[in-house]
C-alpha cells in the first residue's frame, strides 16, 4: 500500500542529533553530542522512597486517569516556588506537560498557522524548531550576539506581524549564552508595545554555576510572556515532567489541546516529582548539580584552550551544559563530524539550530557526561583533527 | 494583551466527557458518566515491586532520557504478544505512545491536511474526534448498525478518496458494541481494494467476558491497518503507556512527529509496564478484570430491566466497560442530564460522539466503577426520571 501522508509529515525529517547519537552509543565514543543530563545528578534513593510513599499511602489516584491540567499540589508548588523567585504566578496558569518539549507542541497547536510569522533566536533550540514546524510557520532568525537577540534587530523584523518570539534566556541550548538584564528588559519592552507572545524556554535557568539567577522574562512582563520549565535537568529527564505557565485565556486553549493530545501528564511520575521536590529537596540538591557541571565546564574550557587551533573561538558559558564554538570560516562542522566518528569522537554539528540560513563552520560541545580525563582526551583528539583540516 | 489563536485553536472546545466529569466528582453522586476503569484492578503490589527492582538494578537509563520509537524490551514483548496471538508484528513496528490517546493525535499529524475526508463509525470514540479536528478533516460518518459500520455503506461513502477509516472493533466507546468475524472479514476487504488505511483502536479488547477474543483487523490486512494498543484498561491508566503499530514507512513519520511532541514517552513507566507484564503477570490478572466487569456489567443490565421504562432501548455488551442506552424519540439526553444531575445520578450524552448528525436520545452508561448496590440505586433513580419525561 502507498500512503498519503499529511503535506506537513511529507515534509518531516528526524532529528539530526538523534539520529547521531544513535551512532555515538558504541562506549568506545567519547561524544560530546548529546543533551543529557549527567545521570550521576539522578536522586534515586529519594525517588525511590517517593514512589513507596505514593503506592503505600494513595496508589489508586497515582494510577488511575487525572485531571488535564495536571497534579493540584504539583502545580501549586510550582506557582509557590515562582512566586517565592520574585515571578508572581498562580496554580490556575500552570499545566503540567509531558516534558517542555511538548508544551512547544501545544503551542505550535494553538498559536500557530500556516504561513505564521514566528520570530526565533539566531541559533535556536532544534526541537522548537521540529515542535513549531508542524503548524508550518515561516520562520524569522532574529540576528543575535553572545547576549542574544539584538534589540535593533527585533524592532526591525515588524515583530507586530508576528505571532511570537521564541526565546532561551538562560544557557541557550546549542550556544549556552545568556541574557543579561539589560537586554531582557529592552526585548520585554519591545514585545509588550508589539503585542508581541514571547515565550521564554527556561529548562537549563536553575544551572547558574555563580550568583543569584537573573529575573525571568515573565517576571517583567507577566501578560506577554509564556513561561516553559522543567524537572528534566534538575531531577530526571526519564520522568517526562515538564509545565507551562500562560495567562488564563491562553491556558484554556492549551488544556484543550493537550486534552486531545495525550489526556494528562502521567498521574504517577507528576506525585513522583512533587513527592520529591515538595521539602526543599531541590535547595540542596541543586547546589550538587552546578557545581559538577562547573568542574565539568572547566575541564573543557581548559583543554579547549590546550588543544583547539586559536583560529577557533568559543564561548565560556556562566551555567548550564554547552559550548559553542566556531571554526574557521568556510570549515563545515558535518564533515568534520565524520572524520571525528572514525576516530571515535562526536558532537553536534550547529548548522540544524539555524531556522534560516546557517553557519556550517559552528559546533555544539555537550560538557556534563564525561568525565574529565575523557573531556581532555577527546578534545585533544578533536583539536588535532580541526588543525590538519587548517592545514589542507 | 489579545491573543491571536491559530484558526483549529479558536475551533477547540473542551470534552463534554471531562467538563461533567468535574461536576460529578461530589462523593454523593453515583456516576455512571467516567470512562475510567476500576482502581480495584491496579495491581498496586506488584507496581511497587517494579519501581524497587527497577530503581535498584538499572536506575540510571530508567530516569534517563531514551529513544523516541520507545523501550525496546517493551516493544519486543508487545510483539510478542500479538505474534502469539496470531497477529504477526516485529518490535520494529511498534512506537510507544503515551496513552493510545498520544498515537490519535500522531496519526492526525502525519495523515491529515485541512479538508482531508476521514471516515468514522457512528457513533464514534470522542476523543479521536477531538485529536483528528485540529488537523482540520472532513468527518464522513459511515452509517453503521449493532455489528459496526455497514460494509454497503462504506462502499458507497467514496473510500478511495478518503484518507483512512477509524474503528474501534472492540466493545467501543461508547456504544460497546463489538464487530463480528465476517463483518471484520468484510471491512478489511474493503477498505484493502480501496487502498484506504484502517485505523483500529483497541483499548478493550482484552475486556472479552467469555469466548476467545475474535481476530483483530490487523491480522486479517497487517499492510492496511494501523493497530492501537493501550495498557489503561489492563494495568493502570495513571502510567500513560499505548503504542501504535504500523508498517514501517508510516511508522518512521510517527516516530518523527513523536520526537517533536514529547521525545519520548516516560522512560520510568515504560520499565515500570514491561516489568509488570514480562512474567505472564497478564495471563492471570486479566481473567479477573473480566469476571470483575462482566459481574458489573450484569448488575447494570438487571437493574436497567427492572427499572428503565420499556420505551428504552440498551445493548447487552460482550465485554469492555460501557453500554449504550436510546431513550424514546425526541427525548433530548442532554437535558435529562441536567435533571440526573439534581438527584445526583450522572451519565455522558451521547451526542458528542457522532461525528455528523448526533442523536439527542442517546447515552452512555458505565458501569465499571459503582458498586453493584449503587447501581441499583442510580438506575432506579434514572428510569424514574425518564419515566417522568416519558409521561409529560
Amino acid at each position: 500500500m502507498t500512503w498519503t501522508l499529511s503535506q506537513r509529515a511529507q515534509k518531516l525529517t528526524s532529528s539530526a542529533i538523534r539520529e547521531i547519537l544513535k551512532v555515538t552509543e558504541r562506549p568506545e565514543v567519547i561524544s560530546f553530542a548529546g543533551g543529557l543530563p549527567s545521570p550521576a545528578t539522578f536522586p534515586v534513593e529519594r525517588i525511590q522512597e517517593a514512589c513507596n510513599r505514593i503506592l503505600t499511602s494513595a496508589p489508586a489516584p497515582a494510577l488511575q486517569y487525572g485531571p488535564t491540567e495536571g497534579y493540584l499540589p504539583l502545580r501549586e508548588w510550582i506557582a509557590n516556588r515562582h512566586s517565592a523567585m520574585g515571578d508572581r504566578v498562580s496554580a490556575a496558569e500552570v499545566l503540567v506537560t509531558t516534558g517542555s518539549q511538548q508544551a512547544l507542541d501545544l503551542l505550535g497547536k494553538t498559536l500557530i498557522d500556516v504561513g505564521t510569522r514566528v520570530l526565533v533566536e539566531t541559533p535556536t533550540y532544534l526541537g522548537a524548531l521540529q515542535a513549531f514546524s508542524l503548524s508550518e510557520p515561516e520562520f524569522v532568525s532574529v540576528p543575535s550576539d553572545e547576549a542574544g537577540p539584538i534589540p535593533a534587530e527585533l524592532s526591525a523584523a515588524n515583530p507586530g506581524n508576528a505571532r511570537l518570539l521564541y526565546c532561551l534566556p538562560n544557557f541557550q541550548n546549542p550556544t549556552g549564552r545568556r541574557i543579561p538584564l539589560d537586554r531582557r528588559r529592552e526585548l520585554t519592552r519591545i514585545t509588550s508595545e508589539s503585542n508581541l507572545l514571547l515565550v521564554e524556554d527556561d529548562p537549563y535557568g536553575a544551572l547558574s554555576y555563580g550568583g543569584d539567577p537573573l529575573p525571568t522574562l515573565h517576571s517583567m512582563q507577566p501578560d506577554t510572556v509564556v513561561y516553559l520549565g522543567s524537572f528534566s535537568k534538575i531531577l530526571a529527564p526519564g520522568l517526562r515532567v515538564g509545565y507551562v505557565i500562560a495567562p488564563q485565556t491562553l491556558h484554556r486553549k492549551l488544556v484543550q489541546a493537550k486534552q486531545a493530545a495525550d489526556l494528562h501528564t502521567p498521574s504517577f511520575t507528576q506525585r513522583i516529582v512533587h513527592e520529591v521536590v515538595k521539602d526543599d529537596f531541590l535547595d540542596a540538591h541543586i547546589p550538587q548539580i552546578r557545581a559538577l557541571y562547573a568542574s565539568q565546564c572547566d575541564a573543557m574550557v581548559a583543554a579547549l584552550s590546550r588543544h583547539f587551533p586559536a583560529s577557533v573561538r568559543w564561548n565560556r558559558p556562566a551555567g548550564g551544559m554547552f559550548i559553542w564554538a566556531s571554526l574557521p570560516a568556510g570549515m563545515d562542522s558535518a564533515t568534520l563530524l565524520q572524520k571525528a566518528i572514525e576516530c571515535n569522537i562526536a558532537f553536534v554539528p550547529g548548522a540544524p539550530f539555524f531556522a534560516n540560513e546557517p553557519l556550517h563552520n559552528t559546533m555544539r560541545l555537550s560538557f556534563v557526561t564525561v568525565p574529565p580525563a575523557k573531556i581532555e582526551e577527546g578534545i585533544a583528539r578533536l583539536g588535532a583533527l580541526i588543525a590538519a583540516e587548517c592545514s589542507t
